[in-house]
């Protein structure tokens, strides 16, 4: 291909907007345009890479036997109703009345049209397991898109879903999907991070995530120094860095009584230890939350005898709309939201207001605490089971409890880990120091059960003729933010650097001037390199040698070819190739550049699988 | 691939609402799948015949040069506004709102996107030409979807645009457009109709319509029997059947004078026959038309002095919103709506009301004609031009005129050929008798001139430093509907009898019992076809023979290898071979099977180029 019959408009300055690497450089290299806040064109450059990270995804999903399908795009609303999510996607779902009144969606996820689909045709479990994939156009109405494609309002993701007669099945499926994961982000050249969410046992349900470093990230990530735990910070544990009873509930034999003290203007936990003279760790730290949608049976808990459960869609799970709990942590520690949601199997939770807070707890904020408390249920953090001489609010304006006893003065209704872990804290594994990193998640495997397939009545006869519903897993790879972290992962100050496998082409051709032998030269290498395979761009621009050079390294192409009178004049006439990223280049004979390029192309290109 | 591990749910019915070939067929062989009204999902084997339709088109496009880009798919209606459109395209447009509250469209086609591109990137004449397109989903909220995929609401197109520096160089691109347009369709099996609406002359504005004939077309088709004149009705032109004067204004040398008749109860052309004893031909029948944004400048026509023009976009053409004409033709020819509007430059006509015939002719509907009628602009067809002594509404009920003379008795502000074409009618080229098809349009290549690139401003400096607008020429092909038409021409009463070129798979085995020895030799000729770059599907099902034998014949995979105990256990060991569409199975030896099949199937492919 010549430089010049394609179209690829390099730029000296990258637009105000561009504030990470990837970004920068995708619009500075010619790859891509932006057409509004989150739209964006690939430009014949940048579409050349992003198929190669499309072809590798489909190659390793067709690979592990996933079956490609095309859904359409703009999908009926129908179905998001049946699964509930109608209601409870918000805003960023992109909804459209068609001509005829209907609503419709521009598909945000695919787990309803997917189900949809296979509800249709599911009759035995001869059928199973069945898992399918689509590589299509998603919209989501993103609030403030930023960073290019890395956080865009349309983009292309890779969506599987499988479907399974037993939890069994579904973990084969969900492990060799783990295993394409990684081997696409090898193929990739990306060091990714993959992330479980649980040990990943068999038949546990449990989710991967694939996450790459970064800067910019939207998750907060827990590893550990000594060996290779990671977590998203939503679901991180920790070892416990305290004494835990073996007896929660037990009274501590030698607790002093408890007993009411007056802590006047002092209601956040750093003015009480100064008041107090005592540390963050001895107390009882109460906070109220507002949890949407909960699933967990409310039944039995105290305050909630008047709540009533509704089914937002007809076989969707029943659900409080609105509940309030009292969740008490360590006072040195905090609430992870995400945690405290899974445990209360909540849509959403938030603080309570101000004005809910003194109206449940019968006292401003600052004096909540779990003794007495009758009019919500008590969620505890694990950690303070160990607390058996503790300061609490005591319901009261500008009164705390002193020696307050876990089991003696207060008992949860749900005790859980709902503790936010931190860099320091210890690695739940082998308990060496953890630390923290941002990242940015690529790729997300998730074991889903029978939250789609059963409010949306997927069936099958088993063995035995009964009727069942299968078990489901839901796979995801962003294409466009893969492709954005190679660049980040991969550049230099001149540009992007590619890796072999994605490189838009293997080699670029600068014929310092295009013209007499040189540009005989250079077409017959371009023609030997194109007939073994190597694709080839030849700069054919009437352009000084620097800007050539220039652009060369702003696009990343792998190999460089320099073709000039002077070389080429040598007894031995010869050419300059340079791998981009390396400072040297080497002489080498024409006759050999051909077969010599062609050899290190394909050998990087095995290398990355 | 093994039958058992792919996902092609066969069906001996067709959904009730599927009346032509290719929606039942493409549902019944487990192609496709019903999403909502026009809109659709492919399953695996129906992706598999889609993508190889898109690659030739991919293939073929890059091969004279034109760049693949991926614009969004949901875009800014802001863009839709600069050209006019956003008003002028309807309710066919999906329009949404985002969350921010922005208009947004889910692209119906992307003229208006694509010349933003490269508007922002364009400056030299060094540029040009500069030709681009994409393979993407559209969409189009089509009132009334049926079908199957030939008319979807959601669609996946290939779109071509074009950018020049003159006339002749667009004209360059759009020749090289329709010789690969002509590759593309034949390398896919179809018989093509190329439809011009001109002489396809260097320089000159035109365009050309690639038809398949179909019984469910929504185009009327001219064509001669003599030559290779091929017209849709909308442009259809025809030899003169009278005899055109040399200077149709000059009067006519014996004519006698112009007379009032009365014709009381008479106002339809044949009731007026009947009671004047005369012939249809010998009449000037007219009619009002309403046009709706018109470009013509009617600044001097009758009746239109209070008239003002103006912009529905800062940049777009200057119109008229409404005007009303009254359109005169050969009392047995009927008007073509669609020549009307293009000799108007208007975005639509449409008769007018009574009331409105009422009004600007002062009489009832049946008594408008063109002598002494001063409130309209006349436009008469050309046929008029003949007729020397007539008869004529006379803006009176009850009453006729005879003996009008075009020329002497009225003399139009436009003259234009409106007439509609009709079969039996001569070429416009040889004068052989011609004939009428229906047809669907499954390309089209359309030299747009400046309607876009002029109101959106794109603009380049040519080689004198002067600043230009490029010139512009749009090429599109429906790739579903290319796939489903590719269908209707190659089918059986057992189902698909697909080309090569685009079978979802080459060969399928089909062992009578996929065990022992049958198992052997069928897994040995498919992992032999499979080297060889042939495409199998095996059939390893626990079904009868004959139900796998409809399947294979529903399907409709080109070759089939039965594979069954009495044949292996022949001296000669063998397999029967059958082509799809023939009646005879031919019996081949297992050790030669897989190199003769893999022979024709790459013979096939290299004859369909």
């Amino acid at each position: 291909m010549k430089f010049s019959q394609t179209f690829i408009p390099t730029l000296r300055e990258a637009p105000a907007d561009a504030v990470i690497v990837s970004h920068r450089l995708m619009f500075r290299s010619g790859m891509l345009r932006k057409l509004a806040n989150g739209l964006f064109t690939y430009l014949p450059l940048g579409l050349l890479a992003f198929r190669k990270v499309e072809n590798i995804i489909r190659e390793e999903m067709n690979a592990i036997g996933s079956l490609e399908i095309k859904p359409s795009v703009v999908a009926p609303g129908e179905l998001w109703k049946e699964s509930g999510r109608w209601e409870s996607m918000g805003d960023s779902m992109l909804r459209v009345k068609n001509r005829a009144g209907a609503d419709m969606v521009v598909s945000p996820t695919a787990e309803e049209m997917v189900t949809g689909i296979v509800r249709d045709e599911l009759s035995s479990y001869k059928q199973l397991p069945l898992s399918i994939y689509q590589i299509n156009v998603k919209y989501r109405d993103e609030i403030r898109p930023r960073y290019g494609v890395m956080r865009g309002r349309e983009f292309t993701m890779k969506d599987a879903y499988s479907y399974h007669v037993d939890e069994q099945s579904l973990d084969e499926t969900y492990q060799k999907m783990g295993t394409a994961y990684r081997r696409i982000f090898k193929r990739c050249g990306l060091a990714v991070l993959p992330v479980r969410a649980d040990s990943g046992a068999m038949g546990g349900s449990g989710s991967e995530e694939f996450m790459v470093e970064s800067e910019i990230g939207d998750n907060t990530l827990l590893l550990c120094r000594e060996c290779d735990y990671a977590a998203n910070v939503e679901k991180a544990g920790c070892k416990p860095d305290y004494d835990a009873p073996a007896d929660a509930l037990a009274p501590a034999a030698d607790a002093a009584p408890l007993e009411k003290i007056p802590t006047p203007a002092a209601r956040t936990i750093a003015e009480l230890c100064a008041f107090l003279k005592t540390d963050a760790k001895t107390f009882v730290k109460t906070l109220i939350y507002r949890a949407v949608n909960v699933e967990l049976d409310l039944s039995n808990a105290p305050g909630c005898a008047l709540l009533k459960r509704v089914r937002p869609a007809p076989d969707a799970p029943a659900v409080y709309a609105e509940a309030f709990f009292a969740v008490c942590i360590r006072g040195d520690l905090d609430v992870n939201e995400a945690k405290l949601a899974a445990a209360l199997k909540a849509g959403e939770v938030s603080l309570a207001s101000d004005a809910d807070v003194e109206r449940l707890t019968g006292a401003p904020v600052g004096f909540a605490g779990p003794v007495g408390l009758a009019s919500l249920p008590v969620v505890a953090d694990e950690t303070t089971a160990a607390l058996k001489d503790a300061v609490a609010g005591a319901l009261e304006k500008d009164v705390h409890y002193r020696h307050v006893a876990y089991g003696r003065d207060f008992a949860p209704w749900l005790a859980a880990d709902v503790r936010t872990v931190k860099a320091g804290d210890r690695c739940p594994v082998c308990g060496g120091e953890m630390y923290e990193k941002k990242g940015n998640e690529l790729g997300h495997i998730f074991k889903l059960g029978y939250k789609y397939t059963k409010p949306m009545n997927a069936r099958f006869l088993d063995e035995n003729g009964a009727s069942q519903t299968p078990v489901m897993g839901s796979y995801g790879i962003g294409v466009d933010r893969t492709l954005a972290s190679i660049i980040e992962e991969h550049h230099d100050d001149a540009g992007i650097v590619w890796p072999m496998s994605v490189a838009p082409f293997h080699v670029v051709i600068v014929p310092i001037k295009y013209e007499g032998a040189v540009k005989s030269a250079t077409d017959a290498i371009a023609a030997g390199l194109e007939k073994s395979g190597v694709e080839t761009l030849v700069d054919d621009r009437n352009e000084r040698a620097g800007v050539k050079f220039n652009d060369a390294d702003l696009t990343g192409i792998p190999f460089r070819i320099v073709v000039g009178e002077k070389n080429l004049a040598l007894e031995t006439p010869s050419v300059e190739v340079k791998r981009r990223g390396e400072e040297e280049a080497k002489r080498m004979p024409v006759d050999a550049v051909v077969q010599e390029t062609a050899g290190m192309v394909f050998d990087e290109l095995m290398r990355l699988g």
